[in-house]
């Protein structure tokens, strides 16, 4: 059997590097994609047979440019469909050069520049206030890409806040460990994959998923996830509590709901709305019955996918 | 009667100025202010009578520092109240200095450097491809600072995108009028005030505002939006879609919803539930009777205002 091909939002030694090297088995082979869209094509055009991206933090929110491919108003993206999700604790690290400093040492005062996202320093700046007060922060476009400068370097004192992950990606020295101000900032990535692709029919996602295997899903309830995508008319008053109140009358529980301009006309939305349901001998039929109630009072609604619920029991 | 104190998301010269401009009578005293947050405490501390700032683009959606002041998890804000609403057209222009052109020419060869806020750029692809292909581009903090940076120089020759209204405060030749690729790219924005403030007692913003004056509201009927906040218990099944039936069952028609972390705990959301009514002699206590509901299934629930509709019907 081939190796399974996985893309996730570069660059390598990012967060979805990290979430998709935890995700996947060993073997599976992965390649970084530039932007959100290029990982959307991936699938859609088959190139991979997985894709895995961010969308949404427990700090910041949704992430709207996966819900914008989600809304998919140029229906460029139809077969591509959620199949599973992955959580992932954002622990930030001060990283400084192999060797710079002694190990245990805690005097920074030679650094003289800090590299990092601009998220980044918003999230370490209890750290940052008491370790490098009035060092000169230079912005880069991923905490990944801060690493990967600092590794360059030849003469500099410079230190990057990137994670373990990228540290070990880029060999760099981890002079401090957890530096983030709070302890479960954490991001939901979604798996994705082709609806029509061998490996959709072949086998679950959670089969082929190393989390699984080691036994997490085994302490939570077998609850499903679903994510559905609808637009409402706008001479229809009243339209979109009807379309909620279906999911209800059908046993689903909603859970959240997001709401993006659909790019067709002004002030019109697509609303993505996310659901949980256990399932039972009895409510087998519960998305076909949702989807066939929404064909009735929205338009263009479509079942984006259902998939294990990953989240950790409250 | 003192006038007005009116703060606006600054710098002088952005389209939140123009808003203000627009939405007040002359007279009113108009000040920037840096920050989404600083004019939400200008209003809380009532150093200002009024604070006008975006809500939502018809392309980009919301904007969430709007959203996540409203959802207001330290009640920092509680006086603060949506009082009104503005819609306002985005247009771009090409800026030069002036005299740098004589009237009319249109052969730009000579402009060596480009300045406007990144989201501005993929506002005018179609013009700056045919027109600017390859020209640096230099990213500002907003199209007015890069109006302000084209004024100043003596010496080079470049070109800021920015909005006529800016044009006019920084005292630049307009060279392209309306280069924007989408021509009905609108920005709502959301007018409060403090519930205490004399002002809100006085006369209520619709009396102030210029544009009612001037009859705009005349031609629309007499809707009225209103925006409630509140979250769910997570062990609570069913809480969001019961929530919002109450929406349903007191004659509001729900037209949009935002969710956003609560910052309390990571995964509980706050939804900011919009929704229109036609008030009549019947229905004066729908917003009482909505919050008494809410009070029973959802968790710290407000009020968050309730304003004259000032959409353009469709």
């Amino acid at each position: 059997m081939d190796p399974l091909r996985v893309a996730f939002l570069g660059p390598t030694a990012s967060f979805s590097h990290q979430a998709a090297v935890e995700s996947f088995r060993p073997e599976a082979e992965l390649f970084p994609r530039v932007s959100f869209a290029d990982a959307f094509a991936a699938v859609q055009e088959e190139k991979v047979d997985y894709a895995i991206i961010p969308c949404e933090n427990s700090t910041n929110g949704s992430v709207v440019q996966t819900l914008d491919l989600l809304a998919d108003p140029n229906c460029l993206y139809r077969d591509v469909t959620v199949c599973g999700e992955y959580y992932l604790t954002v622990h930030h690290c001060l990283l400084t050069r192999q060797g710079l400093f002694p190990p245990g040492q805690r005097d920074y005062s030679s650094i003289t520049k800090l590299y990092t996202h601009p998220q980044a320093w918003g999230q370490c700046e209890g750290f940052l206030e008491k370790m490098f007060k009035g060092v000169e922060r230079q912005d880069v476009s991923s905490t990944s890409k801060g690493a990967e400068i600092v590794s360059k370097e030849r003469v500099e004192q410079s230190a990057a806040i990137a994670s373990r992950f990228a540290a070990n990606y880029h060999g760099l020295d981890i002079a401090e460990e957890n530096i983030e101000d709070k302890a479960n900032n954490t991001t939901r990535f979604l798996v994705f994959q082709n609806i029509k692709s061998e490996c959709a029919g072949r086998v679950p996602f959670e089969d082929i998923n190393v989390s699984t295997a080691q036994g997490r899903t085994q302490t939570t309830p077998a609850t499903q996830k679903t994510l559905i995508s609808f637009m409402i008319r706008q001479d229809c008053p009243g339209a979109l509590a009807d379309a909620l109140l279906i999911f209800k009358d059908c046993g689903m529980n909603l859970t959240s709901i997001n709401t993006r301009p659909s790019q067709i006309i002004a002030w019109k939305y697509v609303f993505l709305v996310e659901g949980q349901s256990v399932p039972t001998g009895q409510n087998k039929d519960t998305v076909s019955k949702i989807m066939g109630g929404l064909e009735r009072v929205t338009e263009g609604c479509r079942h984006l996918g259902t998939w294990s619920d990953r989240s950790v029991p409250l």
